[in-house]
C-alpha cells in the first residue's frame, strides 16, 4: 500500500511548515519538507520521522504491565504518530533506559518488536544506558509517505469524524489507580493499543481526510490541535462522541464521556474532510471498527461543546500532557 | 559538500548489513539499506539515522555542566554517529524526561539547537515528559550520504588512523570524581566535544577512508569494533597514540594513555585506508587537528597493543560501555 515517495505539499501546508518552525531560530534545510514543534517531521524523499518517549510512573506503571507490554505499548503509541501523517511505517529504533536489574530487556525489547512487525516495520537500532531511576523507552519511528497528511487542512462547512471508541485506555488506568484490576476490554486498549495504519491509508487513499490527527491527548485537546493548526473553530456533538461501552460500565456516563474527551491515548484517529463524502458502513465493513462523525467546522476559533439541547460552552481545558499532569 | 543520495554499497557492505541484521528476528525491509545492532542505519535515499541517549548521573553530572552543555553534549555526542557514517547533518529530534522543577529546559534545548547548527543541522521535532527520575535526553540525528562508509571495509595490509588527542573527557570526568575542577582543555573537551563531521566528509572526499569509526568507546574498543566488523585483527602501536597534552597532566603517562585507549567519548574519528595513501600535513593544514597513523591491519583477529620495545599483549578489556559500567 505504499505510494511511492514524491512529495506534494499543497499552498496552504507550505504555510503551516513555516508557521510551525518559526521560534525555533534556525532557516528550515531544502531535505526537510516539515518541520514540527511536537513529534512528526517530513524530509526529502518521503520519510516522515517522529519520537515518542514513555516513562515509567508517567506513562505506565510496571505493576500494570508485563515487561513484554511496556515494549509494545510505548512502540504502538510511537507508531500511531506514523498513521496520523497517513504514513507507511518503515523502522522503528529505540532507545532505553533501564536499572541494571529487575527490568528484562529482552522483554521489552521484544514487545517493541512485536508492535513494529505488527504494521510491517523492522527495528534497526537504538542506544541503551543503565539509569539509576525510571525505566524510560524513547521510540523514533520512521514511515514513507507520498501525500503526508497534515493537520492544517480543515476549513469551514467540513464535518470531524473520528474513528474506533474512546475512554477506555484512561479508564484502565482508573481502576488500576482504585486498587482494582481493569475489565480485560480496558486493561487490553491501555496495554496493547492498535496504531491505526491501515485505517488512515485506506481513508487517505479514498480521499476523504483533508486533514489528520491521531488522539493521544484526547478528543477535545486533539481537535484543539487541528483547529489552531487550521485557524478555524471545530463544534463537538456531545451525544455524537462514540464512548467505548467498557469505560461507560467503569466510569459511569458522565465519567467516560469526559474520558473520552480529556483523557489520553486512545490512539484513534480524527479526521476533517467535506461534507457529505464518508461512507462509514464501508469503514466499518473493511476494518471491523466504527466511523462516527463528531463534530462540524466553521469560521472562528477555539473547540466548543455541544450538548443535547443545543447549549454550546468552550473548551477550555487542554488535553492530557505527560509533563504537566499529576502522576498516574 | 553534500554529495547527492544515490547509495552505492560494495558487496562486503551487504554482508554486513545482514550479518548485523541477524538475531533481530525479522527481514530486512526494501526501504533500509543498512541496519546496525547499535546506533546508525541508512535508509532509501540515502537518509543516515541514529539516536543516542544521555542519561543524568551516568553520561553526565548536572554539577558538571551548565543546563545548556548538558544539550550541547549530548547533541555533539550523537552527531558525532553521523561522523562515523561520513553523512551530512540535516536534522534533529531530541526526546526528554525531566523533573518539572530544577531543570532550564529552554538551556537545554539551547544548546542542542546551539551543536545542531554547528555543524548545519536543524531541531524538527522531539518529545517531552515529566519525569521522577534523573534527567534523560535522547537525541536522534539524521543525515544525507551517498556513500555511506561503514566499519566493515578493513583489509590485511591497511594502517589505521586517528584524528586528534585522546583522553581529555576521561581526563575531566576522572578531576571532578577527585573532587577538583577540571583544566578548562579538559572541561572543554568533556562540554563542548566536537563532531568531526566536516573532517570525514573531507577524507572520504579523497578517497582515503576505507572503514571508518568515531570514538565514543575507547581507542581499543572501537578499534575492536572494527576489526570485528572487517574480519581481521589490528595492531596498535603504543608509542604512536595521539594522548592530549592536558590527560598526561591530569593522570600522567600511564593513566593518559590507558584513558585514551579505554576511556569514553573523545569523539574523535578512526579509519582505516590503504598504506601511504594519507598526507597528514594536508589534514592538519586544513583543519588544524593532528591526524596520527597508531596501527596496522592484519589477517586474524582481535585488537593487539605493541609496546616500544615490540611486545605485543591482546586487548581483554572492552570500551567504555554506558550499561555496565560504574557510575561516572
Amino acid at each position: 500500500m505504499s505510494r511511492g515517495r514524491c512529495i506534494r505539499l499543497g499552498p496552504g501546508e507550505e504555510f503551516d511548515l513555516i508557521r510551525r518552525f518559526e521560534g525555533q531560530g534556525g532557516a528550515l534545510p531544502p531535505d526537510v519538507l516539515v518541520a514540527s514543534g511536537d513529534d512528526a517531521a517530513v524530509l526529502q524523499g518521503g520519510w516522515v520521522v517522529s519520537t515518542d518517549i514513555s516513562v515509567e510512573d508517567v506513562h505506565f506503571k510496571r505493576d500494570w504491565l508485563s515487561d513484554q507490554e511496556v515494549g509494545y505499548r510505548a512502540t504502538a503509541a510511537a507508531l500511531s504518530d506514523l498513521a496520523a501523517m497517513a504514513a507507511t511505517p518503515v523502522a522503528v529504533l529505540v532507545s532505553m533506559a533501564a536499572r541494571r536489574t529487575g527490568v528484562d530487556l529482552e522483554a521489552v525489547q521484544a514487545g517493541v518488536r512485536e508492535a513494529a512487525s505488527a504494521v510491517g516495520a523492522c527495528v534497526i537500532g537504538g542506544d541503551l544506558s543503565r539509569s539509576p531511576g525510571p525505566l524510560v523507552l524513547d521510540v523514533v519511528v520512521l514511515g514513507c509517505t507520498s501525500w503526508p497528511v497534515l493537520r492544517d487542512g480543515a476549513e469551514p462547512g467540513d464535518e470531524v469524524w473520528v474513528t474506533g471508541a474512546l475512554g477506555a485506555s484512561t479508564a484502565a488506568v482508573r481502576a488500576w489507580d482504585d486498587g482494582r484490576s481493569p475489565a480485560e476490554a480496558l486493561r487490553t486498549a491501555y496495554a496493547r493499543p492498535t496504531p491505526r495504519v491501515d485505517e488512515a491509508r485506506w481513508l487517505v487513499d479514498r480521499e476523504w481526510v483533508d486533514a489528520l490527527i491521531d488522539l493521544s491527548d484526547g478528543l477535545a485537546g486533539d481537535v484543539g490541535h487541528l483547529a489552531a493548526a487550521s485557524g478555524v473553530r471545530i463544534d463537538l456533538e456531545l451525544a455524537e462522541v462514540p464512548v467505548a461501552e467498557a469505560a461507560r460500565a467503569e466510569l459511569g456516563d458522565e465519567g467516560a464521556l469526559d474520558a473520552a474527551l480529556h483523557g489520553g491515548e486512545d490512539f484513534e484517529l480524527c479526521f476533517v474532510t467535506d461534507p457529505d463524502k464518508v461512507d462509514p458502513a464501508a469503514f466499518e465493513r473493511r476494518f471491523g471498527v466504527p466511523l462516527t462523525r463528531v463534530g462540524t467546522v466553521s469560521k472562528g476559533e477555539g473547540v466548543w461543546l455541544v450538548d443535547g439541547d443545543g447549549g454550546r460552552r468552550r473548551v477550555e481545558r487542554g488535553g492530557f500532557d505527560h509533563w504537566g499532569a499529576e502522576p498516574t
